[in-house]
């Protein structure tokens, strides 16, 4: 009988664990289209598939070595230093459940990898987005080979394999440092090392604007992390079987979507104070801002606490952006002021709602985190660099890295407008000598209703 | 023991109340999806950035004040008007739980809380496709604030709070009258206020096609909120875990894929009748219908009445919008006519299948809702429209919503199909002017297969 | 106390079932995404409308008739012939659980039937995709009504009803056969009787590209197909309330998902060794063939061999690309390849892991379901080519399905690339003879960010 009801709870936190997983897998398909939306049409097939390969090759990755290293068990050498092994090892046995005990597993070992698997591709997205429109799709293969098989496995040991960040009482719930601080600092890395964007900044050092070319699926994008959000959140409480459990996850999924409004609404209204429009792009990037910021830790705030600190990260990410560009630090899709800023905002929100948080240990997570995968990608794309190029030509960057990379272009029947900017000009000029004025003036007045 | 399985059971149902309130907040990507798909490109970043807005909004002000308003408890005035608190209280301690009993809490107060905000956000999606290509955003959004933190909760607070129209005997599973034909009726109340858009309705009553934009977001759209619905439906049994209420959620999926695969097929049969055409949208609002009609009682019905049901409002829907257009209502996406004509169909409905439904309680809910939500909709609206006005200036309208109100374009490199015939028009004349006819016919035949 | 418990797990089950059903009902999204994305614009709406219609017209079909041929029960005929009856009967009562035992049903019939509805929708999904661009709607509809009432649930019976190969020895866990395969032979014979696209093969047997209009969708496809797949692999366990059975779906999330990933891996390597460029639509080929191999035993292998399956799928996907082609079998999404190639493969496998399993069993299994789909449904449309033309005509296939069969454009304010350049002559044209060749020089150097 006990055994019975052990098992279906057993059962019941495999299940949660795996349907959060697939939303967690789902965020893949948020960053691709966030990314292919807010990127120029001519890299679109390329970010594309960046994202979808990056997804794969980190999966493959942790699979074979990341998961073990970043979880060792037993198999640790030191605080700082994790034990190497290979694969998955066999699950659970059903006796081992039946026995009971405090220490009988709560959940499947496989359910815990899936989980745990797209975490690692997660952080690797982070970094996608940042590079875009100019880094070479194999160098960056190889940079999430390194990222996903050593980097963030190794920093996610020291919090979450109950490493040294862990033992100095640094507090970090579902990954606002582990993941998404992670990856804008191999994000920052990367962009200081591939530059930005030919054309982005002038020579004045004015900011020249390069609209992202599909903006719903832009906004279907976010809508999908948020969705997915829930799983990475919501998730990491890692039980769900008992009653207190229970009122956690359900608290967390409360506080994560009540960041993630907070942080929209306030970025809305800080552009439109700042620049009278309402700008759809940070309406966007207010939203992930809120949910990186309650991801330290949405289960302690109130719901009230909650709006309040996704409502600053909305702040944050606007400033951040800005503050970004002036230094000349091009990110296309604004992954660092998101992933980075508003992580280390939420990571020392901490201390407003959790008793154990200190600023000093939240500090000090942050700078770990920061330092080690700042520097350490810094210096494996240093290394690859010296293999092969980073970045695509700049003849390659005009014409764009669909047609170079991929040898296709991701809306080939589609016209571009400078195109046909380019062709009218000719019309015009063409129709002016030949002295057909008449018939430009009438045809330029179209008022169809679908125009 | 008891207490381990009672807990186990509370456990699940706040599962399945939090991942079927994570597929209704799914629900505002395809209300974004779908509405972006069918409007014009110059109004698309403008409805995106209401959907994604509204849903925020939403969201906060139905924690602030919204769902106490609709859940008062203990805390009422009278039948009529519900007490008033703020934010949400603590959840339900394990003690309260496994002490068992007839009061005993089944699932996490936090995850009925998420559940109700996803409702309310979804409440308020309908109006913004009614009202598309011409209602100015922040009004739009002052009206959402009213809308979901006082007219929404209030009629809910009727039927779901426990008011006298649930005492009347007012029968309604899921919302096809507490939510769809709510928001229906405040969507209709803001077309009347804000009028057709212009050049939809010609001087002699003809109507002009205004096609969507980008059909595939539209019926992406419309897949999103068909499964989010299972959400919809599925978790507003709001109990699952014993063998009873079980086979009830399991058969409220069936009936509700049945009616709108039902609704689908009559939809595009009848049009195709009418039209002989195979009209996707109408295709897309056949499916939204049976969804809607189903809405107010999934369990009851046999699958097969479901079909039945379902079926019924693939054919009203189709004439609600030609009926609509009749009298001048425009409304882009079909909103009034899939919410609330299908919506009065499925409150109607009831009676075939719910042994204590009486056709006098259900027209008494449709008349109180219609008459709640019009009216006050219609004033709250006319005070807005004392400090600003609700409707763009002929102007913007023009040149689009995108430019005016959000300073961008949701397809920035997209060569517009009215400039090139405009173009083309200044470049064939140019041609024949100069004597180059024979280029002009020459380049007219273009065969490539990627035509 | 028992039966408590009893009923948790009953409703866990039935739970786990309805939302791995959610997911499988979400793959007509990914189908329809996908090749939505992979077609040209102007035969868009028509395979958005095929592919929500097939899913309505599949559902209902089921409903009435395929289920209950598929699973007959005791009303069966012979392992051959099943028995034949209508609709759905009554869900398990309470009793029936609560008693106990071996024959106790541990889900819902209700939730089993929607499961099963929504395999044979994704049946029918992977035909309309290689048919895509010339076949007809409605005679694919009238296809559609005896694949999904008839020729799918008698294969179906065959082995998960009970019928000659399950009773042969014959094992597929998900469907790579019963579902993939039985698809894809479908499809090659319809795919033979409708014929090549117009100009797809040159006179000398060149193959000429035939890019699709909207990648971001195609990918966006892909991703929702990987993400449904949990629930299709996931939720064919059918059961998850004990600690064995949790462990088993949490073991086939892992393997689905490996697989899925080495797909993607190997067939973007494969592809780029053979042409030098990173091919995207190969790369969503690969994942989606990883896919399909696995489904026939996605739990019995280690996560390592998941890969390998996985991988030599993803190598195969591609040879059989090129294959087709050679032999002139035009299938634009690649379904046959896909669903079929790799399908074969996947049930081949099974004999590397699962120690039941027979490569004869396999091989006849692979025969008769080829044999008899590929077989009835050349029959079938033959009959239904009796009755009206399979393919749209000439003209019709020129200018483009959506407006002879939809009436309407997938994307009517966007300018085709086509007409552009076809302008482009002409305004060129006209300005070299009125002398402007200036302008003409100066205008085509753009450089604009944007561009």
């Amino acid at each position: 009988m006990n055994t019975l009801t052990l098992e279906v709870g057993y059962a019941l936190d495999t299940f949660y664990l795996l349907m959060s997983a697939v939303l967690v897998m789902w965020m893949a398909a948020g960053f691709a289209m966030l990314e292919s939306g807010l990127v120029r049409t001519k890299n679109t097939v390329e970010i594309l598939n960046k994202n979808i390969l990056l997804y794969s090759v980190a999966c493959i990755v942790y699979l074979i070595v990341g998961y073990n290293l970043m979880y060792p068990g037993d198999n640790t050498v030191n605080a700082v230093i994790p034990g190497i092994s290979f694969f998955l090892g066999d699950d659970y046995p059903v006796a081992a459940i039946t026995a009971g005990g405090e220490n009988a597993p709560v959940y499947s070992g496989y359910a815990d990898f899936f989980f745990q698997a797209v975490f690692a591709a997660a952080t690797m997205s982070i970094v996608s987005g940042a590079v875009a429109e100019r880094m070479r799709l194999w160098p960056f293969m190889m940079f999430a080979v390194v990222m996903v098989g050593f980097l963030y496995p190794v920093e996610g040991y020291w919090k979450w394999g109950g490493g040294f960040l862990d033992q100095l009482g640094y507090l970090d719930y579902a990954g606002s440092g582990v993941v998404h601080l992670a990856g804008a600092a191999a994000a920052f890395a990367a962009v200081l090392l591939v530059g930005p964007r030919t054309g982005r900044y002038g020579p004045k050092g004015q900011v020249n604007p390069i609209p992202g070319a599909n903006l719903p699926l832009a906004t279907l994008g976010m809508l999908i992390l948020w969705m997915g959000w829930f799983g990475f959140n919501g998730g990491s409480e890692l039980k769900i079987s008992d009653v207190s459990s229970a009122n956690h996850v359900a608290r967390v999924f409360v506080n994560t979507n009540a960041a993630a409004a907070a942080g929209m609404v306030t970025a809305t209204l800080f552009v439109r104070f700042l620049f009278k429009k309402t700008d759809l792009t940070m309406s966007i990037n207010g939203a992930l801002a809120g949910l990186v910021a309650i991801t330290a830790e949405p289960l302690m705030p109130s719901a009230g606490l909650a709006t309040l600190i996704g409502g600053v990260a909305g702040v944050l990410v606007v400033a951040s952006v800005l503050a970004l560009d002036k230094v000349k630090m091009d990110d296309p899709v604004g992954a660092i002021s998101v992933h980075g800023t508003a992580g280390i905002w939420g990571i020392l929100a901490v201390v407003m709602s959790h008793p154990d948080a200190t600023l000093h240990g939240q500090i000090v997570g942050i700078a770990v985190i920061v330092g080690w995968m700042c520097g350490l990608s810094y210096i494996t794309l240093k290394i690859i660099r010296m293999l092969t190029d980073l970045r695509v030509s700049p003849e390659e960057e005009l014409e764009g890295m669909d047609i170079h990379e991929c040898g296709m272009s991701a809306y080939p029947e589609f016209a571009s407008s400078t195109e046909l900017r380019r062709i009218g000009k000719i019309a015009a000029a063409g129709a002016e000598k030949a002295g057909s004025q008449a018939v430009y003036m009438n045809a330029s007045k179209a008022t169809e209703p679908s125009s």
